[in-house]
């Protein structure tokens, strides 16, 4: 599928406390990504609910943003990787499509 | 409507000058979201345009991009009143589709 | 084409080396776009491979993230110029779909 010659993926983007940033990290390589960006200085609150009576986010903690790209034939690992993680540590994972130019680089 | 198990929903990013950021936080918990992520170190020039022929960011002015989400039948509320909050204050919204595994954390 | 009255835009988002963004930011300016913002803290690893046997990003490296949005009649001189800069320098970039409140910010 293409859009001026770009060539449709997934991006996965993921926001967790630092502490587990470096899991998430181990989640995608796992996945056979080929990379990832990293944005810090991410804060948030609540954002997605409770987890057992505690907020999932608080002010304080300091968390991180991280954010890969796969093509279709890893998304069904990639995720199934981070619902294994999400499902006993904190975090919460957005699903999109995005459009790049040099598909080779992530695949 | 669903995408690998995923329940699609909306996803709001606004970019504002720190200083109102507050404000934002507040109109997002007006409208039911349950929280948002938060990223600093940001900064921008123009970006959208001029608002009574000044700048609407310029490359001094630290920015803050804030990011909920929310379901369907949330999105026009929140869109509500952050249009009332931009009618008179600098920033730009973003509005996209993205999917998420836990739906129940942004109802 | 609109969205609870908001205006379909693409968004172009660059992840760079710091010492590469001023140059894209020229890419945004001659393409005609209005504005951007921009994300620094950022870091990264590989993410899309290998450029000539060398690690197109690593982990030292600072990033930055810069993001821009567009109306139709723009986004074929806007990718042209981003994949003119890329095919020479490090970087990728990722397009996607967004909907904006106040279009004639970014026309």
């Amino acid at each position: 599928m293409s859009r001026d010659g770009l060539t449709r993926m997934t991006k996965v983007e993921v926001v967790v406390p630092g502490a587990e940033a470096a899991a998430v990290r181990d989640v995608f390589a796992a996945a056979g990504t080929t990379g990832y960006t990293s944005v810090s200085a991410v804060s948030g609150l609540g954002h997605h609910g409770y987890r057992q009576g505690r907020l999932l986010f608080n002010d304080q903690a300091p968390l991180e943003l991280l954010i890969t790209v796969v093509p279709d034939e890893r998304v069904g690992g990639l995720l199934a990787g981070l619902r294994g993680h999400l499902a006993t540590s904190p975090g919460v994972m957005f699903v999109s499509d995005t459009y790049v130019s040099r598909p080779e680089y992530f695949s």
